[in-house]
Formats: C-alpha cells, sequence, structure tokens
C-alpha cells in the first residue's frame, strides 16, 4: 500500500502557493505496540493552517518545514496493535495531509457513523463546531431577544454560531460572501438576514439589519468588518475573536480595528478563543449539538472536494471563499 | 463679582488651539431655590476632554459650540439657597471652566478637607482616582505574583492604578515620558520598573522589565505602546482600556492594535471602562484609597498651574506630558 503525503516545504509569503508543498508518496508503515494503522477518508481544511505555516510564536507550535502538514482527519481503521481499536472502526484523529497514518491509540477517538456521517466529525462534531459552540455560549454569552452578528456566517464555524443564537432566541445576522451564501442564510439555515459583503457596503448593511445594535459579534474575518461591527456595539457588548481570515495571507502587518476605542465607550469586551480550551466537554458540546441535529434544529453543511494531490488548490478555497459550508477534502474512498 | 469663563468656539482640528476658544468675563449671578453659588477654587484637566470637543457619538454628550467648557471642579460656597450646604463649605462639582458657578444642590458633593487637601478630591480621591481603582480590581482583578504593566504611569490614572497593584502584591512596571517620571515611579511610589518611552525602545524594554509576561495591561495612551503591550501578555491576560491619550489630537484615523490577535492565541480579554458606572460604589473606593494614604501606602500628586486666562496652554500640559501626578487649574484663591 501507497501513502501519498503533503509537506510543507517552504514558508508561504502571502499566499501559498504549489511551490511551497511537496507531494511524494511513501510506503504505508506498520503500527507497533499500542498504535494504529489508519485509512484516512476525509481531511479537514481550516483557515487557522495558515497560521500553523508561519514560523511565530501562537497556541501551537508552527509545522516544521519538511514535515507532513497539519490537519484534524477522520478514517477507517486498517491495523490495530490496541486492544481499543479494531479494523473497520471509524475515528478521528489528526494524522495531517496524507492518505493514511498511524497514531498512538491514546490520540484516537471513535465515532459512531449511524448517528452522523462520518464527515460531520470534522464540521459541526469536530473541532469547527466546538469552536462555535462554546466561543459563543461561553464567551459571547447571548441572551434572549439579544442581536448576534457573525462574520464567515456560511462557514464551518460561523453557520453553527448563527444557527445556536437562533436556538438560544437571538436575532441573528450573518456576514458571507455572495448572493447564493446569503440566501442559503436566510432560506436554510433561519438567520434574519445576511449581509453580501463583496456587494453591499458592510456598514451600512450592519446599521439597517441591526436596528438594534450588536450585542454580540462572533469575528471569523478580522479587517474592516471587525471595525464596521465595533462601530454599532451596543453598551456591555461582547466580540469573540475566533479568527481573521481576511488578514492570514497578510504581506503587510495586520490591520488592528481602528473602532477599538468603542469598547471604552460601551464598556465592551474582546475575547480570544482557542478550542482547545474546551477539550474536557466536547463530550457535552457533541452531545448537545448531536441532538439539536436530530432534532432538525442545526443543519451542517460540508463542501467535500477530491484527490489529496489537489490540497494546494482546495485549499485556497477557503481564502477565496469558493465553498458553502465545511471544507473537505477526500483522499481515500469510503 | 465677576466671573470669567472659557467657551468653545470651534472645534478643534488636531491639537486644540487658543482659538478654538472664548475667553469672556460675565457678572456672577445669583442662585435660585435649592440651588448653590460655588466659588471654583480648582479645575480638573483630563485627556478625556479632548473627546467631549469632537461632535461624535460617545458616553457622554458633546460639548457644544458657546458652551463654558465642561470640568470637575473642587471649591467653596459663597451663597445658598439649599439648606444642606452653607457659605464657606467646600464641595465637589461639575461647573467647568470658570471661576464661579451656581449648582443644583443635588449635583454636589460635601468634601472635608481636613481628611485631604482640596485638590486631592480631583486626583486620588476624585474621578481619576476611582477610574484608577474600579478599572483595575474590578476589570484587571490582578492577583498576588502577577504582572501589572500600565502606561501614563505617573499621572493621575496610572499612577494611583501602580500603587493600588503594588498593594495588592504585584509586580508593577509603569511606562512614562522621561527619566524624572521614571526615578519618581520607582523611588517615591514604588514600582518594580519604570519605563521611559521618550528615551527607550518600549517593546525591548516590556521584555527586559517583564521576564514573566503581562498578566494586566492598564492602557491610558493606545498607539503604538498598546500593540507592544500586546506582543508580551500571557494567557487569560486582561487589558484594560482606559483611554488612548496619544491618539486623541490624531487628524488620521485612531491607530488600531494590529497585534491585537494576540488576543486569541492567549485567549485573553480587552476591555474598555468608564468610571461613571461605578458611581454607586465611589464611597468604597473613596475611603479605601482614603485609608491608604492614611496609612501612608498611597500618594497624591497633583501639578497645579495657575489663572483661568491660561486654560488653553495649561490643558496642552496634558499631551506633551509637561506636568508631573494630577494636572489642575487653580482658579481662585484658596
Amino acid at each position: 500500500m501507497k501513502n501519498t503525503q503533503i509537506k510543507l516545504s517552504a514558508r508561504p509569503i502571502g499566499e501559498p502557493k504549489r511551490s511551497d508543498w511537496d507531494i511524494s508518496t511513501v510506503d504505508v508503515l506498520t503500527p507497533n505496540e499500542n498504535e494504529v494503522l489508519v485509512k484516512t477518508i476525509y481531511i479537514s481544511l481550516d483557515p487557522a493552517m495558515r497560521g500553523w505555516m508561519n514560523d511565530a510564536k501562537s497556541y501551537i507550535r508552527p509545522v516544521q518545514i519538511g514535515e507532513v502538514m497539519r490537519a484534524g482527519t477522520v478514517g477507517v481503521v486498517v491495523e490495530s496493535k490496541s486492544d481499543k481499536f479494531k479494523p473497520g472502526d471509524y475515528v478521528m484523529a489528526n494524522l495531517g495531509v496524507q492518505q493514511y497514518g498511524i497514531s498512538d491509540a491514546k490520540y484516537l477517538q471513535k465515532v459512531n457513523t449511524n448517528l452522523a456521517p462520518l464527515q460531520t466529525y470534522l464540521s459541526t462534531l469536530g473541532m469547527p463546531g466546538m469552536t462555535a459552540y462554546f466561543g459563543l455560549l461561553d464567551v459571547g454569552k447571548p441572551q434572549a431577544g439579544e442581536t448576534v452578528l457573525v462574520s464567515g456566517a456560511a462557514g464551518a464555524v460561523g453557520s453553527v454560531v448563527g444557527q445556536v443564537a437562533k436556538i438560544k432566541g437571538c436575532r441573528v445576522v450573518g456576514i458571507a460572501g455572495g448572493k447564493d451564501k446569503c440566501d442559503y442564510l436566510i432560506n436554510e439555515l433561519g438567520f434574519d438576514a445576511a449581509i453580501d459583503y463583496k456587494n453591499e457596503n458592510v456598514k451600512k448593511a450592519i446599521k439597517e439589519t441591526c436596528p438594534n445594535g450588536i450585542d454580540v459579534y462572533f469575528d471569523n474575518v478580522g479587517g474592516d468588518i471587525l471595525n464596521d461591527a465595533l462601530a454599532r456595539i451596543n453598551m456591555k457588548a461582547r466580540i469573540v475573536i475566533c479568527g481573521a481570515i481576511s488578514q492570514y495571507n497578510n504581506t503587510t502587518p495586520v490591520k488592528g480595528p481602528s473602532n477599538y476605542l468603542s469598547l471604552l465607550v460601551n464598556r465592551a469586551t474582546m475575547t480570544g478563543i482557542v478550542v482547545f480550551d474546551y477539550q474536557d466537554r466536547y463530550m457535552e458540546g457533541a452531545m448537545q449539538m448531536g441532538q439539536w441535529i436530530a432534532e432538525g434544529k442545526l443543519k451542517s453543511k460540508e463542501h467535500i472536494e477530491q484527490g489529496i494531490e489537489n490540497f494546494p488548490e482546495v485549499l485556497m478555497q477557503l481564502f477565496t471563499g469558493n465553498k458553502m459550508g465545511k471544507l473537505i477534502l477526500q483522499v481515500n474512498e469510503l
């Protein structure tokens, strides 16, 4: 059996290019004691990956040059030297951008594909869903009747943020790129309003769609949109800083929010969130969201592209916005 | 009796100039029922005044063109039509930049000049002291052993922030302009270290003086210093946004903190504070700080300039930093 791998070959300047990656094929190895060989079916593509490619201090160490690119994965056990797993088991793992991987059994988590399709464990029941759930509820603390604004609203995190806020009784406005995504937010996910940042004046549109101001702003994008949101926050508003995808490929410094003094005027709070802090509570989040999915209150959408060799280009769909829902790369047949 | 008043005559662009002010002298009026005529002795000069001159939505309405400039004041009662005050009483008031003012009795607060000199009620026992006390303790929440960094550290707010943090058992580092101020912070106020932003590389100096990182950053200045502080915060750090004096005279947009994603990496919080929210607790703050002053643990320093006609130039000392401690203008003999 052969294993195609994608390694980081150069630190990107601005947008990652194909030449920043090394694609090679090696033999599949055999697991040692307590290890498990997993055939990866789906690989999670996340905006955070762009940060991991930089040689900078962050919440996680950078991917090294020559190393298989880090990624969350779901797959099926092929061979097991652990009594906790057997061939055919479906598992969540962090095996990176490759077709097969070997993991210590303690880093694997069994998933039940009868409860939700395998890919859901990379989206709503995986890291993006947990990020949305805990970021919104623990940091944003939305109250029924409040207005919640979310950017990157058609994405893996934003779509869950908006739906959970609706479940909690909030007025929900999403910001996304393009009419299709905006229609999807309103017609499929039940958002109260949507702003198409590619074709609308966001500042004006926030004023119109949030007539009572913003109580919670969940930010996935940074840049001008963060600034426009800051201009319309209410007293004691909570801003959740989850990401800043508009800034990740910058070759110039990140654009800081010039309206940050709105925090002072409104006694508001801006707080960063990293999902790993909630590891002890993933079970709680998964069970609640699983229940909402079963009840039809929460929809999970994945955009699945094919072929490990296409990873460099598929990754860029995160930044162009050319996808709907959670972006996933399928690298083996299910 | 004559009353010299300073009125706003134009909205300043950038630094306020003398031509933005109108100086005129009128007769002192007589109080009506429930009103009190107060001779102002000291007028508080505060960075926040610069914001009040702009025609912009903020936490308080802008001063109107032709209106006496808003200011906190302390003075002595001359004539009273209220049974709560009698001539000779010392009072805190908000009578603006003029030598005499008439106030409804309900807006006056008696002060005891035996417990602290009159000017202290504009500094440590007044708004700046309350801002420092509640901003640090309620929002910054410093714990013994943590590192607290404060900018504008030799000013009315910053000097109290640093001293209260020392009382609470923290390592305290202050940022101020010039060697005299830095020496004062260390030798007189007991700060552990001081950074002279006018003569040092602040980023490097923060690294050296905060070897364990920053747990609480109390920001009075904004701009590059806020950014440098963000680069060195610890996990779960608290940033208190109290002011941004470096940005108040900008004719270009406020400089947003390009390092704001450090909030995400460190799961940190940036929160704005306006002292008015703590009105119900001023008594608690004043009593605690009064006790610390009496015990010699907290020092209050005022820089007193003379003459109401000098207001336009004295105000600018806030921005040039040409003062030590709380800046006050004396407009009548005590």
